[in-house]
Formats: structure tokens, C-alpha cells, sequence
């Protein structure tokens, strides 16, 4: 079935641009994005007018909701769930043996995984998180689960069962009991995944990060990862003790060392990513690897702040993430605030008892735009998906807003508002309860 | 008409403390709290059943919805609600001169005026901001109007009329033109708030900042806090330009300055004041004023982030504010986790390129219970009102909060969450569509 959808469009198609668009959108039966017909001209009007005409399904947006991209969460733990918000008081190790863990633990209950993974999907797809990139736990059942929940609330994502074994770095009741059970479950979750046929639901291979897992895991998991193709994610170098760490164990840093277990790979989701050296960001580029940037959770766990402008000079591929639970904001648009918040603290810096020259980083702000698109195209790029932008050859995952709800805090103002405030003021200013409409794959997901 | 709310109240009578209280609240019909009965003990279950059965007016809160303080933003400016959201990747000198102060001459025009006060105060009881600290713009009628509008959606407030007079700091075309105009001006606004004799409204003299005034309206704004015994309220050591303008002006740090005039008082309220030396928060605590702590607004505009420890270690009263517009979050409740994850940006530092030890500022993290005391009664000290705690003899300005609500993102699971974890849930994770009663002197009052 056809559709077409016609209204302002707001996207990003490269860092610190937006554009803004009169727009009919015309999707394919199968969820591709065959034209972007542009209003301001007479022919694009035209053409926009036949494609409504001959759409099965058109959704004309009232004046006041704008059409943008969906959004591409590259890091969600899933099964953290059911403890957004607590515990963020607390130092790393602690949240994760007291909180995280135990929580982790209990998705052995398959009836618990569901009801779990039936509230957050479609939570997420409700904040306008069209793809999302999960981590869940290291349960086989309750990671297809997942999976199957994706696919049948039309949610794009990445599943992947976590895999850890190492006996110092995670309790003895929560790990995979040997390197080769941690590879075979792996393997096997890659095949459950793909049994389910799903065109939005992919497999991901998930080392939790290098201190849950021992040598042998991790190398059984880079030859997984090339035996099978599949997409890989970690956590890395995330935070001071993450970095000392990997120095201490492996004598490099933590991606170098991952990159000699060959889990430095095109399309690798490495989350947080924060204290990577010049040399790292030179790898995570050569290697066509990503960051999952996860602003808000790095100022709870990460020690610092993500340089998101030396990395994009540095070509490295960048998205954003949640991080859920870490990050206790469950959608993107939330996560776009943090972004430039932090960006101006890392330029700025934190402590007054410093000279001004002393505190910051100069140069490393972002704006409003750069985040969207860290949000969107950028994050596709990472996982290399043909998602994040409004345009022909692309699938229509895509979210309306709507500017004018009674309660929400969106204020446009006759003659006061330009386009770029009216951008900024969405992307800033929208509540989940202000997404209207969710499209993936060319269907309505709304729930 | 007397009340009774019963309900499981949640609120924080010190920093890093939270109390849980199944409670019957006992309000007079002048909107005081007259008990608040334990129902954990069998006299007070008896006493607040005897409350209940007596008042004119009774509210039961079902499970799962909770019994809070009312918020008091201590700065909010009133005119630029306008702009909330845009402009926050500018300077502040461009962010003031090409958005705020160009939007702020507007309210000359008093039907402008009235539209956008008549928006703003009921968003603003919506978001839980039970007691909000205005500054409004220089016209004496709309100030006055903004008085009214708080007083007739029955929100506590202290409403200033902002006085700017230099020539240097202040576009020509939005300022006082004299300092004795600004100071008879300041005093007219005094008179015609107190004029509207409103149990709720009171108000405050507002210099707006020493940049934009000459030490004849200073020394006036100062004679007239004297000679009236008003509040007052100035930003106050923001930035790293504001306070080398102040050394270059004053010679010497924008607290003392303004100490010199007069303006630092009882009840004065000094917006950021993020740069306060340990000299600044003596004479801070010891003339008994107190700062309005911005999380937010401070990332983009100040430079550096507020050391609340320090400062509550020296005694300095502290409370939140949003600094509409400034800080684009228009509710307490995420000025709450702002100010939680500031904190630990301050502590951890921001910059990976430096060592752990030189990055930050050691035991500066503040958790969810001291951010929310400084939301309720924290704020309520700075200004000396008798709210921010449910105690008998404090007015009783309260919000209910639903944990449960379909659509919102709280989710608290049996036998997983104890009464720290739903605190901290409920605080950091409440929207304003969470917030399903809000009351101020007794009264119902949620738009």
C-alpha cells in the first residue's frame, strides 16, 4: 500500500544544517521513500498533488506539526528497564553489582522478560525512536523475545545478547560459565534472530565490555563477528577506571585492544567512547566503527565529556544513545538537549576556581542542528542503516510533532519565530506526548 | 473551608535526606497546616481518620500517586517565555541583544503582555512551580499585570519590575532613562503590587544586573530596599565576563559591589552566582541572602557550575531556579536532575585529555534528595516564605504526583522498588502531566 505524506519537513542532512521543506513525501508499498516533492515550486506542487492523489494511505499534516526523521538510539540496555532513574548517585561498580546485575539477572524469567520488553518498545517508539540498538541480557529466550517484541510492535532495531565470563569483572550468578558457551549462545541468538525473518530486526554481537570478558571470549566473538558478518557493539573506554583498565590487562587502550580481538569492525556500535586518544579516533575511523554517544549518562559514569567536534573532524562516525538506564531520559529528543548542554560545559568547563583559559576545551559547542543529526543521519551511519533522512532510496521511518498542544511547552509566536527558532524550539522544547504520528518502514507504529 | 489530603508524602527536610510518611494532612481554612498525622501508628491512624471525617473538603490519593512540596523557582524571567528554547548556542551578550532584549520591549505593549503571562503562570503551576520568583520586564503596567495574572491563577510569587539604566549595558531603546526614573519607577511597582493586597504576591526590587545599571540607580535600588524593607533580587557573579567586568568597574568582585549598594540583604535573592569566592559566600551567608542555583541555564551562560556543597558548607541559603529562558526546561522537577548531573560534571570534570586528578573538583556530587530540598524547602529559606515543607504552621503549597500514569515513563515494579528508588523515580522521571494536583494556600489550584 501506498502513502504520502504531506507537511513541513524539518531534517538535517549533514552536521550544523537544517533544512526546511514544503514537503509531499511519497512511500512505496514497501517502505521506501520514492520522492520528495518540494511545494515552493509550481512543478513540486504539482507533483506533490498527483502523489496524493494516488497514494492509497495520505496523511496531510495540520499547520503546526512538522515532519522530521525518526530517530536511532545506538544504545539501550534493555533489560535496565525497570530501574530508569535510581540509583545514579552512585559510582559505576556499584550501580552495576547492586542495581544493574540483579536486574540483569532476572530476565532468566521469560514471563518477566515479555512484560518488560512489551512496555518499552512501544515507550520508545512513543519518544520517537523509530531504530533502537539493544543490548538485552545474556539470556537466549529473553533476547529472541526481544527481538520478536521489535518486530511486532514495527519497532527497526538491533538485538543483541550480552556476553560475559569473566570471573573477576561480573558475579559468579550472572555470567556465561565458560568463553565457549559465551561464543555458542552468541551464535545461537544470532540465528534466533534471524530465524524471525523480520525486515526491521537484525542480530548484534555484544561483548558487554572487555572487564566482563575474558581473552578467549572476546577473540571467539571477533571470529563470530567475521565468520558471520553480523554488526558488533561494546562498551569502550568509557571511563577512567574503563581505560586504566585496559592499560593495565592489555597494555593499549581499550578500542586497540578490542581491535586486536577484531571487534573493531565496520559498523561496530562502540558506546560511550569518551576518553579515546587521537590514535583511537584514527582506528575507529579507519575501521568504518562507530560512537554511540551517550551525553547524559557519560556525566553520571563516564568521567567526561564525549568530544563530539574532534571526533567528526577526525571522521569518526557519530550517533547518540540513551543508554538506558545510565542515561534516565528515554528518548532522543531529550538526549539532543543534553548534547549541547554538555558540549557547552566541555568548551567551558566546570570549576570556577580555574582562569577562564585553564577549564575548557575551546571549540568544542555544538548546536541544535549538529545534534539532531547526531540523532538521525548520523547515528544511521553508524549501524548503516538507510534511515535518519527524509529522502528518495531511503526507508520512511519517520516522526510528526506537533507544535501546538494544549499542555505541552512549545510556543511559536506570529512574526517572532523563524524557521531556525522554530527548529530549535521543537527539537528542545517537544514531550513524547507531542509526537503525533511514528512511521517505520512506511507503516504507522504510533502505539 | 477546611481540608484534608491523605496520601503517602515524600519530601526532604534537610539535604541528602528524604522522608516517606503515610499521612493524613490537615489544612486550615486559611490554607495553613494544622497536623500531619502518621497513619503508621495507631494514634495517628485515628487522628488523621478524626481529620479526614472533619474537613470540608477531603482528597484520598490513590496508591501509587504521591504527596509532594510545591516548588519554588527562585528565577524566572517572566517576559522571555517567548523564547524558550532558541538562541542557546549563542553568547550571552548575542543571546541578550539580538533575542531577549528585543522580545522583552515588546511588553510595552500590555496586550502582549497579558497573553503571555496569561500562558505562562498556569504552565508554570502545572509544572509543580508552586511559589515562582519573577523578574519581569521595565513597564511598570505589565509588571503590575503580572501580579494580577498570579494572583487570579493563584500561584505565590514574587513579581519584580526589572530597573536597567546604563548606557553602555542596555540597548536605548529598552532602559530606564534615568536612574532616578528607574528608582521612582521600582518604587511605583512596589506600591501598585502591594495595592492588589494578595495573600500570594509580593514584591521584589529587581536591579538586573550591575552591567546594566549606574551606581546612582544601584545606590537608589539599595536606599529603597532599605527604606521599604522589600526583597530584592540581581544576577549576580555569572560569568567570567560579568565578574571582570565588576573587578574593572568596582575593583572588586561583582558581591561585594553590590554589597556597597545595599543589595545584598535578607531575603536577597542573587541568581547564579556561580563564581562566588569563599570571601563572596561569608558575606553571602552572613548577610543572610541566597543564591538561586540555575543548573541548566548556567551550562550555556555562566562559565562554570555552582558549587552547592561548598556553598551549603558555608552556610549560604540555596534553592533552584530555571532561569526562563535561559534554562529551557520550564518545571523544577528537571531543574532536579540538571542540578544532580551538573554536580557530577563538576566533580568528575569534563575534559579526557586531562588526568582523573586534575579534572574536576572532589565531593561536589549532590544526589536526588538534595536537589529536591533545594527545590522545596531550600528555596522557600532563601526567600523566608512558609512553604517547601507539608509541617504544621508552613502554608500548605503541595503537588500530587502519579507514579502510574499511562503514557508517562515512572514505572515502579512489586517487589523491586524500596521508598529510596521510587523517590528518586518520581523526581527524576515526572512530567508535568505526571503532576495531577497542585495546591497553593490550601486551594486547588491546577489549571
Amino acid at each position: 500500500m501506498t502513502l504520502a505524506v504531506a507537511g513541513t519537513l524539518m531534517q538535517t542532512p549533514a552536521p550544523d544544517q537544517f533544512t526546511v521543506t514544503d514537503a509531499v513525501v511519497e512511500v512505496d508499498a514497501t517502505g521506501a521513500i520514492v520522492a520528495v516533492h518540494d511545494r515552493s515550486t509550481p512543478e513540486g506542487a504539482a507533483a506533490g498533488r498527483a502523489a496524493l492523489d494516488a497514494a492509497a494511505e495520505r496523511v496531510e499534516l495540520a499547520p503546526g506539526t512538522f515532519l522530521m526523521p525518526g530517530m536511532v538510539d545506538l544504545h539501550v540496555h534493555a533489560p535496565q528497564w525497570p530501574q530508569l532513574g535510581t540509583g545514579l548517585d552512585l559510582p559505576l561498580e556499584r550501580w552495576l553489582f547492586e542495581y544493574t546485575f540483579p536486574l540483569e539477572a532476572r530476565y532468566a524469567d521469560t514471563g518477566f522478560a515479555a512484560a518488560v520488553w512489551d512496555d518499552l518498545v512501544p515507550t520508545l517508539l512513543a519518544h520517537g525512536t523509530t531504530t533502537a540498538v539493544y543490548h538485552s541480557s545474556n539470556h537466549l529466550e529473553a533476547t529472541t523475545a526481544l527481538a520478536r517484541t521489535c518486530a511486532r510492535h514495527g519497532q527497526r532495531a538491533l538485538v543483541g545478547r550480552v556476553a560475559m565470563d569473566h570471573p573477576s569483572g561480573t558475579p559468579e550468578w550472572y555470567r556465561d560459565a565458560t568463553a565457549s558457551e559465551g561464543v555458542d549462545a552468541s551464535a545461537a541468538s544470532i540465528e534466533a534472530v534471524e530465524a524471525l525473518a523480520s525486515p526491521l530486526v537484525e542480530p548484534i554481537i555484544t561483548p558487554r565490555f572487555a572487564p566482563a570478558c575474558t581473552d578467549a571470549l572476546l577473540e571467539g566473538l571477533g571470529e563470530l563477528a567475521e565468520s558471520t558478518g553480523a554488526r558488533t557493539q561494546t562498551h569502550c573506554a568509557e571511563s577512567d577506571w574503563h581505560c586504566g583498565y585496559a592499560l593495565d590487562r592489555f597494555g593499549t587502550t581499550d578500542p586497540a585492544a578490542l581491535d586486536r580481538f577484531g571487534l573493531v569492525r565496520p559498523r561496530t556500535v562502540l558506546a560511550h567512547a569518551d576518553h579515546l586518544t587521537t590514535d583511537d579516533m584514527a582506528l575507529v575511523s579507519g575501521q568504518r566503527a562507530g560512537v554511540a554517544h551517550c551525553p547524559l549518562s557519560n556525566a553520571y559514569f563516564a568521567n567526561a565529556v564525549f568530544r563530539v567536534r574532534r571526533a567528526l573532524a577526525a571522521n569518526v562516525r557519530v550517533g547518540l544513545g540513551t543508554d538506558i538506564a545510565g542515561g534516565a531520559r528515554p528518548g532522543l529528543l531529550a538526549m539532543c538537549q543534553d548534547a549541547v548542554t554538555v558540549s557547552r560545559m566541555l568548551e567551558d568547563g566546570v570549576d570556577p576556581a580555574l582562569g577562564a583559559a585553564e577549564r575548557g576545551v575551546p571549540a568544542s559547542r555544538i548546536d541544535t542542528a549538529t545534534a539532531f543529526w547526531l540523532a538521525t543521519a548520523g547515528g544511521a551511519a553508524v549501524v548503516d542503516l538507510p534511515v535518519g533522512l527524509i529522502e528518495p532510496g531511503r526507508r520512511f521511518d519517520a516522526i510528526a510533532v506537533r507544535a501546538d498542544r494544549p499542555g505541552g511547552t512549545i510556543r511559536l509566536w506570529d512574526g517572532f519565530d523563524d524557521e531556525a527558532r522554530i527548529f530549535e524550539k521543537v527539537v528542545r522544547l517537544a514531550a513524547d506526548d507531542d509526537i503525533s504520528h511514528v512511521w517505520v518502514d512506511g507503516a504507522s507504529v504510533k502505539p
